[in-house]
């Protein structure tokens, strides 16, 4: 499988949380390669896993980073290949760090960033991206926010049928 | 010229800061269209807009918003279109509200989010994915890029060359 | 039982704080649907729900969201009638995204907004409205306010009369 | 004309919003009385005010105060009448300190929060609250936002027209 | 024992905290009176107990409450005597509401703010200011004072003979 | 006159805020002293300041300070006089640092503090210590406030009788 | 062996977190003191401690405190040694208060601040300035950093080797 | 003059502030080099100063940035010399998105953080790291810092000796 996705993170314990985006690109049979690359512990690393990220075939990278997180933005300086930021919320921190390390980016050199510790929302923007050219998977796309759909239709229905108090007990959130 | 790009935003007063979008389209020969779309006072237009978007041939939105800013995320949730998201820092507030009200998107329907104001790079994240499948907009953003690089560069060599005072005075900023 | 107050949110998750809402209005003895409604995953819902609420013979809507909170915003920004947020505290945040999202609306379209989590309050709010007209309602409120007065005075003479050390102990609160 | 809303601030520097929600019931030819009743150097007065605000015929109080503010809160606190708080930006800060010390209310006495400085949305939500048992209000409120609709449509259009570059210049926003 | 001070509080659970500017006043032999007092839930009671407190023999008020916390500034509205406030730090929110709430008091009307959960500080500074006038108490606070001195120093002492990593093994710290 | 409270400042531009206090202190005909004390440019006068105040008859120390504020703190270290600190929004800054570096003192060692640039409000504080041994004073404390009560009902008045239009244009204040 | 470092800190509660730098300086070799000064609590023993700090042959001075965090403000200014500040996270805040607290010092008198519980980066930060005068120190920084980057890379092998599901499953991280 | 010391800086409108640090060096007599390197739009050149600082004879290197300031940070991961980094207040921010892009570092790569804008003390920070190897610059520093001391007791004594209102409009700040 064509691997045109990269998901790069900061550190090992990012990865709890960027399975996320893995596992949707795996429902949606794309190809991703998955790594820790530091901005700041490999910077090297970085800058080759940058600059050479489109040659080496990628068309979208996702990158995650907690705390002063210069994972995006760096990735971003070194290539024209669009960067998706994943703010990390760390245990010593609310995530507020993480979010204006990512977004604030100066005039020149744009991340796409997502929620703080939104890996899915990174993997459907990257899905979105590829679907402009492929009208398959835009429908694949539309397809499955159906499915998101009908899920919160199917709760909402089971919600008005059996009652508030039935719904809350089965759901074991009764106070 | 196709219309690829949409630009929209929640209020005439935003034109100030998403012209810049506009411009640097200009600038690459993108066609783009641009308008008015508020999510609070024209939902209507905003749900129109949103859910015909793909069949107007349009490939990414842009939409900035402030303040309780749900114009990005209200489009997201009626297109796979990928959407920029641009919060506008408005007179009462510092761009906070705009800022989480764009980037905090829940599961499922993610919303692109650049810098506070960050107009300029919303226009350069378009170009960056419309470039995923077009090798020469990629080689004229490198190039953009490098005039970016090179300005930096005159402006370092410039006050290296002539030193701090003089370079001070002729920019008007001694102290 | 006619139920002139709509209970909407944006996930079913919100259902912990929300019941709040829902129990208040038990005691009273005021009808209400409670259901689920997504902005971002089930907007045509969403819009189907707000521009009949009127008509539906709703008087009232209560809509609570966590994080982007665009929910109470856009049921406001398809009905005149009042809508009352309800931020909730989401597990990646502090709530202020939430509270932002909510209450900074722009000029032309107003959310009641309550405190994070304040489903009660949302519920105490709705019953003052519709005390407007109810002459009896009011008093029950009034009644019922005298029960929240009374039960901190005891609170206060038991502390008074049983002192410090035997009150802490009692409410195994003692340090 | 029969006063139904009281409007009352903190200070008399709050009239330079405030005047906001006054025009908007004169427009809707909705009788208020508005006045200055501060919390903390007229605690009396408050008191006063709002223990007999029923007795004296009003139906919804607006209050709006800055920085540590209690007027809204202290108000519900003696009444069962909405009170909507519109938290007021202070020289001094940026206005999160009015919003929470407004919205955080506990659990028993709700004030209805809008935006920082938001009198326009006080007023607006002032008429729903009135529209549920005043079909012909609610009509007009229909009406007055489709006014809101048509002005921004009407801008779009402009824009659309004229093009982005003689629509800034017209506006003289052209940077 | 003459009472002096007076410790009040919101809620029935800030006790948790209030104890400890209790404890401090028993162990300086101070008399104090602890109740609840609502500013939200109990108006007339904070009323009746401001205007009166000078007449009862109070000299100073401790006055503790979270959220939207307004006891303690409508106590001072309603005194002359010097107001301690203590933000509570409630369950759905970091304290900052709290404290703002408190100590952003509008110029005439102040609250002798300490830190969030500060209630032993609360009592400390309530002595300071018997002790204006007692130089027996002055005297018994710089020893106090001296003892938390020692306690420091003697901390030193022992993590400077027995070393790190006997100290940390100790304290059952060491990582 | 005696001076029985020291008003000390940690730049001489904090003069601009501080001299409220002083004038209100002249208002009193309460002797004061004021002069500048930097915790961080003259650590030894703060020390020798701190140290010597009761000796040198002081009964209340008013500390201003912005930024990372560490005078009023390091006051209170050196003295168990009552320590009022004052938070000054700096040029830079939103008084944030200045505020919790000020307010959030450890256990043993409280700062009385008042808002951001409230120095007004300290010089009350002061004297409602002052005046729980001065009837005379407290009397004159309550006169005091009430001219304060007396100037918001005049204005309450005033705006009543002219109405607002008129009362907007007296004040140039109209929209 | 020489101690030309001293680790300060305002509380043993913060040794759970300041042990880190101790164990770095163990793992270098380099001598250091460690002990406990509160500014606080102990005034006179920071000051003590920080006019004699360089005649007492120390070359730096790490400094650790929470809340209202004076202490390392406090000893720069008493010392010209370069002082580097570790702002600890407290039990009630979130550690933006002792962050600005140390990091807002004004012109004249730095801190050099180090992340929110940055304590091995103070040790390192405090290594690289003994290597500016120690070509042998530099080096073993270098080798040190060489092996953070062989972690980062050999976990990125094992992901890579191994593939996502069994690394997660290894590392019990799975969802 | 050798040159132990870079300035450099993300933008050449940081040289507004960062002139400070120069002329500090200036009036020490101490070598800098300054000059404009930006972490995004010039990768390669802030690469290859970082690596090659050391060799190329600094010993300290200022590093100035703005909004998601990667300057510091990425400097520091390809150097062990201390960095020290000044967090720029920008235009559309408040600085705290400079503040915690630069402080928050991870473990193994720290940046010796000074306040917003705060270039002086990042100058006064390098000059008592330079002074650890010279007793002669630690007695110059001493010296220097004796001003500040002696400007703020004149200061304080002019106050004194004029009267607060004869010096507040000698200063021209009388209210």
């Amino acid at each position: 499988m064509i691997k045109n996705i990269a998901i790069i993170m900061g550190s090992e314990s990012d990865l709890e949380i960027m399975q996320e985006s893995a596992h949707l690109f795996d429902e949606f049979e794309i190809g991703y390669e998955i790594t820790i690359v530091s901005a700041h512990r490999t910077p090297d690393r970085l800058i080759d896993f940058a600059k050479n990220a489109q040659k080496n075939g990628f068309k979208i990278i996702i990158a995650a980073a907690g705390g002063a997180a210069h994972l995006p933005g760096m990735t971003a300086a070194n290539t024209n290949l669009p960067v998706i930021g994943v703010p990390i919320k760390t245990k010593s921190t609310d995530g507020l760090d993480s979010l204006l390390s990512i977004v604030q980016m100066p005039a020149g050199v744009p991340v796409a960033t997502v929620a703080v510790n939104g890996a899915k929302n990174a993997a459907i923007l990257a899905l979105q991206i590829l679907a402009i050219s492929s009208p398959m998977l835009y429908n694949r796309l539309d397809n499955w926010r159906k499915t998101l759909e009908t899920s919160v239709v199917s709760q909402a229905q089971e919600l008005e049928e059996s009652g508030l108090i039935k719904y809350l007990s089965a759901k074991k959130m009764a106070k």
